[in-house]
């Protein structure tokens, strides 16, 4: 059975990993016979966010305990995780990404990836095992393998995208049911929510990124 | 199109909604082009469980702002909600339905369920609109309409099952990717996490029950 990692960021969009693109990639992943091997740094997140009414709280919550929720507590800590265990890696989106484990939403084009990230995508690239990023996290890949200019998609923010292409990436327009492929990288992006609109549609997407992920496993 | 309920307990499996069985509804409810009404009662939860370590933590959360993180922030107040806007209803599974919409958990047979999830389901029952249970979810489903003696499933967990006969109901073993149907009192329930083993399995069985239940709204 081929062994996928999937890098967490907590639980909730707007503080931590989109659930629904999470929980979507662990289907898609069953469903294709691959094995997932969910992870998450330990670390505080940047900041826990109400839901509901999208207002900053005083709460403290770690990155790895709450992305265990979505898993039933199968989580592991990132830390622990090297390539060798992986045939392949997939990062779903959501704010955790972009404040967890980078700084991307402040920084932008200047924004620091946390290092055990850094480190876990530099082994996987450098053995050309397969990457997935899904919805924002493209950003971040773009920013720990700019020397490699990756070809990925974000879906069709201007904002992101003029971040991806001064950090040395470089940008495709995409379709939310539909996955870009970078060949020399072996990497393949979708856009998920950054378009939206819907769940069935971002699940279009990331149905063909995870196949195509475990395909070249 | 069609409006379906979708009730939140939480989020996480430990404390609250199970996520995978509550995205997985979602997103069998947009592909059968149904709209879902998600919604969670304004309580605070029994308790918080580090999903990582199953420890209970001393932090107070509250179930609709949980509730809230699966669904990008789209998420009702249950006492706001009546049956006139929903053409059948569906309860994900999770402890959060034992723990924070009833005390199953602790009291079984004897169990107290909500006010507004007692309202909200025997409004759908009198209007004999469908409604879907999931998981642990037929528990509470048998304890407020005992009168009608609810054939359900939960799987094949012997305590269980003898807590819902003795609340009245009528117990179907059933496997994780098959429903069963009550037909007289139009539910639909199927086993998911009380039988696992996995997601795909799990998924299964909710995309019988979500179409079930929207064929017959």
């Amino acid at each position: 059975m081929k062994k996928i990692g999937v890098l967490f960021s907590g639980c909730g969009v707007f503080d931590g990993v989109e659930i629904q693109e999470a929980v979507i990639t662990l289907l898609v992943l069953d469903r294709n016979g691959a094995g997932a091997v969910c992870m998450a740094p330990d670390i505080d997140q940047y900041h826990v966010v109400n839901h509901l009414n999208e207002q900053v709280s005083s709460e403290t919550r770690n990155v790895l305990v709450e992305s265990a929720r979505i898993t039933r507590g199968e989580m592991k800590n990132l830390s622990f995780v090297s390539s060798a265990s992986l045939d392949g890696l997939i990062i779903p989106g959501g704010f955790g990404v972009a404040k967890n484990l980078s700084n991307f939403a402040f920084k932008g084009k200047n924004a620091d990836v946390h290092p055990e990230v850094v480190r876990l995508v530099r082994e996987m690239a450098s053995e050309k095992k397969p990457i997935g990023a899904i919805c924002i996290s493209p950003a971040i890949l773009t920013r720990i393998l700019e020397e490699n200019h990756p070809e990925v998609t974000i879906g069709n923010d201007l904002g992101t995208i003029d971040a991806i292409e001064e950090m040395g990436g470089v940008h495709q327009i995409c379709a939310v049911d539909q996955i870009h492929r970078d060949a020399a990288n072996n990497l393949f992006t979708t856009p998920a929510y950054m378009l939206g609109p819907g769940i069935k549609d971002v699940a279009a997407g990331i149905e063909k990124l995870v196949a195509a992920v475990v395909a070249a496993a």
